[in-house]
């Protein structure tokens, strides 16, 4: 393996975001940013949060409340955990990944009594020793797409073997890089609380997050929580039911956010989903032809991670494609150079994920691994171009 | 052949102008154009204009002086026209398509004595023809890229072949779609004025021409021509020289002009033109694949004006791809149904042409053309991503 100077054209390629977040936005999505701007207690305002709250909860598929907050999806997440769980209740955390360990470390750092069911990252959470964990928890956290690792863990199976030794159970679900993109059942998966934020599916900017609870849970939620004040989301969801947000939100987002959210609920979820799970068995095959196969064996629809062949690593595969234009990620640390991530979450589409199989095949050969030219795109395209996939429902890989 | 449903997905589609312009623009061009108002008359706009004119002369790669009219590209024409020629002189319009026809409207409407030299649309001009009838005359009109049949035309061997039979003949060609996108090289071969408009190579949104002129035919240019005042170039010429439009000029579309023409002038003008060339042959080699080869003998890089098979027509595969969000084109009346057209001009790259050629086998596949299925990606594939062209200066077809 020898790497080749890189071709001179480079500065003429359009750089892109093929990273799985922040994404692609729609210009005009982005030109929202910058409309007059508009006050958040006006009725005009008002609308906006209602309007982006309706087709929060529609992209959801039940009938679930929506809470918009002004944060990372980290702080959504927060705010859901320390809205719904009392003061030093046990929590069990299923953990696979950078992702799913975080939110065991928020766990602890807020003083709950925290049991970590872990598995090394790439590897699937097992339904049964979560639910066994869960048997006497006040609250599970669970994340169903594993950015960090690409794994979709199986949240039906593990939400519906929890709930049925704990029926009591509240479930959290971290679905980050799932809302939007991947199949979600949450009512009949008896899963609670919807986590996830802007710059993922929903191909917005960074800064807002969104929680949306099942209306059984939110008889649940604690009237003062103790552990915060800004992610008060048991005030803020009442608030946001009646049009009001205690907090001042970041008001141009939200409507860049409904604009967003109309092209992605124009179409049924079972399509959206499906066009989803093709774009990222697309990158999945390329990267199988290139010998570069998914790192877990349940692959998430959100974003393609990618073992290079050794003795490539995921760094040089990032860095090479960052060198064309082409942002797309390492592993995360301590696996930077055991994977990379491709993705096309955000505004990108089928012929996008095609054109990502070729930079595939461009940066392998510039540095100066052995394949089939053509291999890559071919396989992606199989994926992306037979009739029966494109006329096909929701399906499951 | 049967049309198929138009499948489920495609609103998820994101939406592409894949015409010979309009073109799609770099999101911060267009964003140049909403940056605060500023005044051409004040050091700022002139230092604007003056910028994006050597930037034009760089692009052109001779050291022709660049006027920029606020106009489309035909009143460019117009201007360089009668600022060149006197009031009734002898013009020569070599035609070959609707493009090259437009001119010799435009020399009978303006009066001059209008030998036409015409070949049926998609042909090519005869070098020795033409400069047969150019004999006698003062000027040559001619059109490197047809944009209407997608023909390139051999302007080297034109241009030459009339040169040599008459010196001092002025030669004006309409580069309008092969200017930043075809090889070109004015000086060695004898062109004198090369017009061109913003919304094609250049990759900015409409409402700017181009109208480049050699030193030497700048002698030549009519103090006050008879037909036009506001688009008497020698005015302007000279004006612009000085860092003055006699004109308003559309001072934010200059603006972002010249933030286009950097990134096209990142690199040396031959690689550029490979670039381009490559994209231009994978879209033919992708119609091919399919049946619908290139109408031209000699293509342009601008363009790829292709045959689909019968009984499939033009405008059906234009309004196929339409309802999939990609805005190509039919042929020009009168062969919209003889052919469709589709481009990677403006702002678009290799992997948007990998894109293009999945588009048409979409495309074809909705309306019932049996094909093989990757034939076209691959055969686009193949065009772009071999090695050696990768690394390839510029090459010829």
């Amino acid at each position: 393996m020898s790497e080749r100077p890189l071709p001179p054209h480079l500065p003429l390629n359009r750089s892109r975001l093929i990273a799985p977040g922040p994404v692609e936005v729609e210009p005009r999505v982005l030109l929202e940013l910058a409309q007059p701007q508009i006050h958040h207690r006006t009725p005009q305002g008002i609308e906006r949060l209602m309007e982006a709250r309706a087709k929060l909860t529609r992209l959801l598929g039940d009938p679930y409340d929506a809470v918009i907050t002004t944060s990372s999806g980290t702080g959504a997440f927060e705010g859901a955990l320390i809205s719904l769980t009392p003061e030093g209740g046990r929590v069990v955390n299923a953990q696979a990944g950078k992702f799913s360990e975080r939110w065991g470390d928020m766990s602890e750092r807020l003083g709950y009594e925290t049991v970590r069911v872990a598995r090394p990252w790439g590897d699937l959470l097992d339904p049964e020793e979560v639910a066994d964990a869960a048997r006497n928890a006040h609250t599970l956290l669970i994340t169903h797409s594993e950015t960090s690792t690409g794994a979709l863990h199986d949240l039906a199976a593990i939400a519906q073997a929890a709930k049925a030794q704990n029926p009591d159970l509240v479930i959290i679900a971290d679905c980050i890089t799932s809302y939007g993109v991947a199949e979600l059942r949450p009512a009949a998966w008896g899963v609670d609380v919807i986590v996830s934020g802007s710059q993922k599916g929903a191909a917005t900017p960074p800064g807002l997050g969104f929680v949306l609870f099942s209306p059984e849970v939110q008889e649940r939620m604690i009237p003062t929580p103790q552990r915060g004040f800004y992610l008060d989301l048991t005030r803020e969801l009442k608030g946001q039911k009646a049009g009001n947000t205690p907090q001042t939100p970041a008001i141009n987002l939200i409507s860049a956010l409904s604009l967003a959210l109309d092209r992605l609920l124009a179409v049924p979820l079972e399509v959206l989903w499906a066009e989803k799970r093709r774009q990222a068995d697309a990158l999945i095959a390329a990267g199988e032809a290139l010998g570069a196969p998914a790192w877990a064996a349940r692959t998430s629809p959100a974003v393609a991670v990618l073992k290079p062949p050794a003795p490539l690593t995921g760094r040089q595969v990032a860095a090479r494609l960052a060198a064309m234009g082409q942002r797309a990620l390492p592993g995360q640390a301590p696996y930077e150079d055991t994977v990379f991530r491709v993705s096309t979450l955000g505004y990108a589409d089928r012929y996008d994920a095609l054109g990502i199989a070729g930079m595939l095949e461009d940066a392998f050969a510039s540095l100066g691994v052995s394949f089939e030219r053509g291999a890559a795109v071919q396989a992606a395209w199989r994926v992306l171009g037979e009739e029966r996939r494109v006329m096909a429902g929701c399906e499951a890989r």
